[in-house]
């Protein structure tokens, strides 16, 4: 496995064409596009590492699979009455899709949904408990209590954030949002500035490997079939627009954020984690997914 | 002119079906929907009235011809670089074609629209100082010292105004917004609130009347060209998505608001002002509507 | 007037950027766009031109003014069942309205609403009874019997007519058409390939000046209202998603067609044909919309 | 496995609420909507029944899968030049999306895309040879020389086909067809009216279970990677706008059609058959997703 991880360092580390690093959010704009890193844990606990695996980055969009797995923890399937479970057809940040479906998001993956799944965490809470709760539930999973939530990259996502208050306020509109949205965006951008680095975030994953359990901290985190539903919500919808593109080329459920990290669970085999800050179009990892399709072929972890 | 109003507010009187008075807004929705007035002024100054004529009412959308004319006087074609002319064959509030075009709302009489063109008035003023200036401007129109801005209506529409704040930040994603968006939008909800009676109303319109200016008070308020252009976008768009219809069977020129008023222009002979409560599906006044269209078969005032 | 058209010709002939002649059309494509003309026809009989007033020219969609008048005269108000009258917000040959409105097309401006305008017009009839009786119709308005259709230009629309086969069978699949498909779109590309130059067009307005009556002509072809809602539909529908900037710019009803020809009505006063083959983005004669733009500053005949 | 079968067929045949079979194709809406059969195929040849799994039902859309993989191994990646790998997030004979994505369907699973890929394989050649090449090929992966068209069907299609007819036309306007709509649709048509029982079906789906080898028949159809792609693509989207639901309630590729067919496939482990001709909204066979939910219950095959 060690093997393998470094042929992919190494051949990542020469690719010219590395993406373009999110430009929209001030403080992911600065990040050096150069940057790659990818760990693979596996079910007993070891895990593999190339690159500068201890560099934290901003998980962004990845953080929305532990708000799901919080919430559905806490409202089970009620959490549906508000978001859907298809892919978008439609960039993250699509509004159109909203206004034909009566304010009610395809999905929890795309921004709209996942503004939705943290209104149902928050249940009257402040955003401050709301967040605690959320760290610890982070922590909690990754079996680690150095995680930690990014100030800086928190307060410069709110001062660009006209997109998602726009999208908060549509579903506000539609009656299906219970708290003021100022606090749900609150919440919603401290959580996508959670930071980790890809040792912690790939063991983060490693209750998605094996059936709800982390093995290696030894306790169960959600049932066996939440877990493989939640697996099937990343593949279907865990890339935005480019999910098809995703499974067709790598194969494993997966969840992407602008932030350059990707966490794709290979189930009964590894969580991994690998972050390289330069985007798609679409906005995925570039050579993120390029490290991951090349890991897929030497190991044979498709799912199909 | 007194014998053809006195007979349609008769024949308004025996209608049954009187459409639905629009209910998100709680201020607008508690009004009687038995209600109807009528007012035809006349550039010599002539104003034949019918029904409860010095009633009070919520002109709201109407509010849009007027913060128009005062965006074009201080900015001139400069209003049209973050608002188009076209219908948008779409309701009065979708979000769709503004996120299909960059977030450029298709005209100014949608409630993008309306809102752009209340960004472009403020010019760094705060909305005290800039409702200050549209009051006085609709009261110079009207050269009526008595109209007065509802604030228990304001307020309302601020307590369910997700919508309109959805719209607003959709178009501050795009840039298209200089100022804080809550300030607009207090704007905005006042600029709607304005509470004028039919032959206020019906004054208020007479410079579109005649080229631009207003004969009965002595004053040109707009050049003849703007005057006319003013009046093919009320035609074109003036009604949302029932502008067609409008003009099918009124074909005059008109603005309504879902407070249940319609300003129409006939070029050369009248203002028109009509209010009836009770909306068609499409959020314009049945009745007033009809008021229109029985009072155009009499006179022979449309412009076809 | 002869002054005035004089000039208008001349300042045309040193415009520099005339637009793009019709390319998807082989036998449009080949037309020299540096051709223009112009003619203004009186109710007295008079008619006034400029420029190559003779030159035939593919009325294309102008034609759907004149097979819109014969179905109102053979089916009265049921033409409306399959058909709307609304502005459409989309361009000239949009699918998308259709699936969101159960395949009734806006407006009987755009090609879908042309199609089952055509569909209406053939009442079981074969495709050459109907061209029969829309050419005897069309030189009966026009009163003139020199009249024909280009066969060169409706088999080489037949030959790339795949977007309308589109938006016919999609109509067909909602059951609001009631001939084979092939057989309309055969009468439909021949109503478009008929041939006519300025001074034939601008005569075949007149109806639309006069209140219904063809004056010069000595007789009714409508009623006074159906010619005020005809011209209703030309202003809110006529230039597609243009229409609302031809309002703004010209103020006159009027329908252009992709072979660069428009018909303007001043209601009253005149009806005025213009050619120019060079189209603007939307599809619009651009030199022909600036004539006319030109010929009601000096005129003052907008109808606003 | 037999145990298995039989007691889900026996709680279908107590299930009351059979969802409504496909109205719009006459031949398939006067089935009997109480039939139900299922078939295991293992990669040793072994077959597994439960219900009716000899009675013939027309494949619909799951012949899309098997017109793919002929596509993709006439030619390879040239495929993917007019059909994209996206889930579409519209019903499965939507056009918005094409408009919106010039004519490009966007995967070979809805029917713009199949019939994109008909035109594909066609190369030139009259639609006689072309389904006969493609029977073949349905014959030569089920390893059973009695597969037929059930021609009724494919003429009930040819006569209710207009909105296929309006993706044909709509992509074939922007270029990309390369035949004859008329033919392809004839391709197509047939293609959709190839009659299987429950055991051919899940036979045909052999060699997708075991990286492109059909095992019992001794011989390799596609290579390993392709044989996982093809089921990346039954799971993203084998069930039109409910692929999602799919994927979270059953958790295998799979790929449905209006006839109440679905053939999914558990990698490594077995193909599957499921025949009950009631849909459910999105028109997927009620029943069969219920059959499919159990046994992946009962045997663990879920790919997550």
């Amino acid at each position: 496995m060690q093997e393998i991880l470094d042929e992919i360092a190494q051949t990542m580390a020469a690719e010219i064409d590395r993406g373009k690093v999110a430009d929209y959010i001030p403080e992911l704009s600065i990040i050096d596009a150069n940057q790659f890193a990818m760990s693979v844990a596996l079910p007993d606990g070891r895990v593999y590492s190339a690159g500068c695996a201890e560099q934290l980055f901003s998980i962004q969009s990845i953080s929305k699979v532990f708000s799901l797995t919080l919430a559905l923890g806490k409202l089970g399937d009620a959490v549906w009455a508000n978001v859907g479970r298809e892919p978008s057809g439609d960039p993250f940040n699509s509004i159109v899709q909203l206004e034909h479906e009566q304010g009610k998001p395809r999905n929890p993956f795309i921004n709209a949904g996942a503004i939705a799944v943290v209104d149902a965490i928050m249940m009257g809470h402040e955003p401050k408990e709301c967040l605690a709760e959320m760290l610890q539930f982070v922590r909690y999973i990754a079996n680690d209590e150095n995680i930690h939530i990014d100030d800086k990259v928190a307060l410069s996502e709110l001062s660009c954030g006209h997109r998602n208050a726009s999208l908060a306020h549509f579903m506000a509109s539609f009656g299906r949002l219970h708290h003021p949205v100022d606090k749900i965006l609150g919440v919603y951008f401290h959580q996508c500035s959670i930071a980790m680095n890809c040792q912690q975030l790939a063991k983060s994953g490693l209750f998605l490997v094996s059936e709800g359990v982390n093995q290696s901290a030894g306790y169960r985190v959600v049932s066996a079939q939440r877990a493989r539903r939640i697996n099937s919500l990343m593949l279907m919808c865990g890339h935005y627009d480019g999910s098809g593109e995703f499974a067709y080329r790598v194969g494993l459920p997966g969840k992407s954020g602008v932030g350059g990290g990707i966490l794709a669970i290979a189930p009964g085999k590894a969580s991994i984690a690998v972050w390289s800050p330069g985007l798609d179009t679409i906005g995925n990892s570039k050579l993120g997914t390029l490290a991951l399709e090349m890991l897929v072929q030497r190991t044979g972890w498709s799912i199909f």
